[in-house]
């Protein structure tokens, strides 16, 4: 089944919003065994709009539409699409009804212009929207090269999404052979996306599934999708599968779904009982913004100490002077010390620290812009290392560092000989 | 000048890539007096990039293409538009020279296959490319319908951008029939999007500019561009425009220019000599990690501590346990004491503070999730406020409570009556 995307509205065609609903669309529409042949975006204009929408099903079978299905005049999507497919609007009863229930329902009287939301095309088939006014709605249109299926959705992207995954989705999903479909992400660190395809290449066969790569900086994931018809068959596949990925990706492989490394280090110190206390200088805060992102964190997350300075880091933590005079605040011994300071200090399982030079000030020939040094603390045993990560902008320093400092945690916790 | 912009590659149309390209250009050939009116995707398929092209130059008298310029043979859209422009590919000496250049600096030998990115047709006008090898170009291809312009630009953000600021855009402007276009961004916070548009209708001509809105959370702008004939002029009345619109937004605007209020905040610190600590409990370490995004700002900013635990806030800060006893965590009187103690801790001028229920644990009648307190604290005063934002997700919450310390540290630090 091939499906060709429109986005429709002057906020996306003007640049002002970056367009994320077809990206999104797309990448689930693979998912489910369909296959996006590109998008379309048009103005909030009866003409850009039927341009979009024609050369939409000269593309494709299948033609979905966000955006332009509100109350207002500038909202022109069902009209058109009406048009298009030669027929005309009808008032949609049970929508109308739920339209005004939703405003009942918040004490509010229903403006008369939400009524134009009710309006269907004949023949339409209404897809539901459980979050908003709006209803989306699938229509057949016959063309000279065949039958095209319109399906229209809203163009907020919580309302399309959840109207795509309840009814556009498994639709989809049903008209493509009968086909089964199994997905399953691998989040990586330490990796470059090159050597990680290389690491996993030939691992599905092409005729069983697909292999697809995402590299969302900081986080970079492989996703397997396998296609069949069994779905017992396809979950003894995945899992063998999954085997081996694990073998080929060593320590590397942090978690066998979407999700970042501080989601994984805060479910190995929960189911632990361990707690931690984080010393940061280069990174500024932004390991324990991390940590504290996961609901439930202050079961863990005992303190963190954003040091700055080295008077900070005397005060606050116990780094002796000595071990900054000799060494330097940059160093795996200050990084050390102030590991084992904020453990000391919050009464912590495990002290992680990060020092370094963020730039683009600071650096020297002895300790370039790019330097930093990640360590350890626990009771009886420390751990450090220097890394050399270049000149790129801060931002991106502070993001690396971050995410080697989460990471040698998760392997701490896990034991990992390579810590 | 009217534009079509077609976005190239299958990472694009499969959706694993978002095509932030497509806006970004929209957003600055608007700004430069261009009318951007629709974009095409097209994957890496020599049928369907024709077709893209095709459909551009219908559309449009200028087509800009990202994406397809690379060395591999999967990167078509070179050879697709000789095709297009009935020209043939030949070989750009200069270029070549410099791509063998880029990868001697580096000490590799370059791939053979590079080769093929100094390949380009015939009569086209080379844009340079500061950021890496693949060289864009312009070429000019008669239609029935008139001369059209075809622009190709590498998909890599970083380097189509820099290319485009440097060539295209320059050259856009110039083809916009000699007027000139002058924008300035303001930055506000604390105005829904709704109310900064109430309060700045009207405030530009539709005549001799144009108003738009920008909600990316959780920064807020407003930008007007101004078009017209004479440099001085536009000038001039931006200065009487900005005045309004300082009048018309009061201490909501933060700045006259495209910047978080870290930034903001970061220039007036600096300025005026004064040093900042911060102690965070909701927000995490937030609002460390975004001061220190900002280049130097070990200057000013001393020391974070994010004291999740009552045990760290007592133990860190000093806050006696009798406030946290009577008070609670969160409380104006907690966050108080916790500003306090952070300062005097670092010997800082100034302690932020905050504290509160990011949820979605953690609730109670008295203080639902959502429950925020901020609080300053100098030598000789300290102010406070609580602040219910509702539940939302515990991410939200972070960002807009580091929000309100930040613009909160900002009035402090201008002497604002509102603080």
């Amino acid at each position: 089944m091939k499906a060709a995307l429109v986005s429709i509205g002057d906020e996306i065609v003007s640049g002002l919003t970056v367009d994320t609903n077809a990206a999104w669309l797309a990448d689930r529409l693979r998912e489910v065994g369909a296959d996006p042949v590109g998008t379309l975006s048009a103005p909030d204009d009866p003409e850009a709009i039927t341009r979009a929408l024609r050369r939409g099903m000269e593309d494709a079978g299948t033609v979905i539409t966000t955006g332009g299905l509100g109350p207002t005049a500038d909202d022109l999507t069902t009209a058109l699409v009406a048009q298009v497919a030669g027929t005309g609007l009808t008032l949609n009863q049970e929508e109308l009804a739920r339209i005004e229930a939703r405003f009942r329902e918040r004490g509010r009287p229903m403006p008369l212009s939400n009524r134009k939301q009710a309006m269907l095309p004949e023949g339409a088939e209404v897809i539901p929207n459980p979050l908003g006014t709006a209803p989306g709605f699938r229509i057949e249109v016959r063309t000279e090269a065949g039958p095209r299926h319109l399906i229209c959705l809203p163009g907020v992207p919580g309302e399309m999404r959840a109207m795509a995954e309840a009814t556009v989705l498994p639709w989809a999903a049903s008209h493509a052979n009968g086909a089964r479909f199994l997905s399953r992400t691998f989040s990586v660190f330490g990796l470059p996306e090159s050597e990680l395809g290389e690491r996993l290449e030939g691992v599905a066969d092409a005729l069983e599934g697909r292999l697809a790569f995402r590299a969302a900086f900081p986080r970079i994931q492989a996703r397997i999708t396998l296609h069949g018809r069994d779905a017992d068959r396809l979950e003894q596949r995945m899992q063998s599968l999954t085997t081996e990925v694990r073998a080929r990706l060593g320590h590397h492989l942090y978690a066998e779904a979407d999700e970042g490394l501080e989601e994984t280090v805060g479910r190995l110190l929960g189911e632990r009982g361990v707690t931690v206390a984080v010393a940061e200088s280069c990174t500024g805060g932004l390991i324990g913004h991390r940590i504290t992102e996961v609901p439930g964190s202050s079961r863990y997350f005992l303190l963190g100490a954003v040091t700055y300075s080295n008077e900070a880091k005397r005060s606050v933590l116990g780094v002796r002077r000595e071990v900054l005079r000799r060494y330097g605040a940059v160093s795996t011994e200050t990084a050390e010390a102030m590991a084992e300071g904020v453990r000391r200090v919050a009464g912590a399982d495990v002290g992680v620290a990060t020092t370094g030079i963020a730039g683009p000030g600071g650096g020297s020939p002895s300790k370039p812009v790019g330097t930093v040094c990640v360590a350890l603390a626990w009771s009886g045993g420390a751990w450090s290392k220097r890394y050399e990560l270049g000149t790129r902008d801060r931002g991106w320093i502070k993001e690396v560092t971050a995410q080697i400092a989460l990471d040698r945690l998760r392997r701490w916790m896990l034991d990992s000989d390579e810590l």
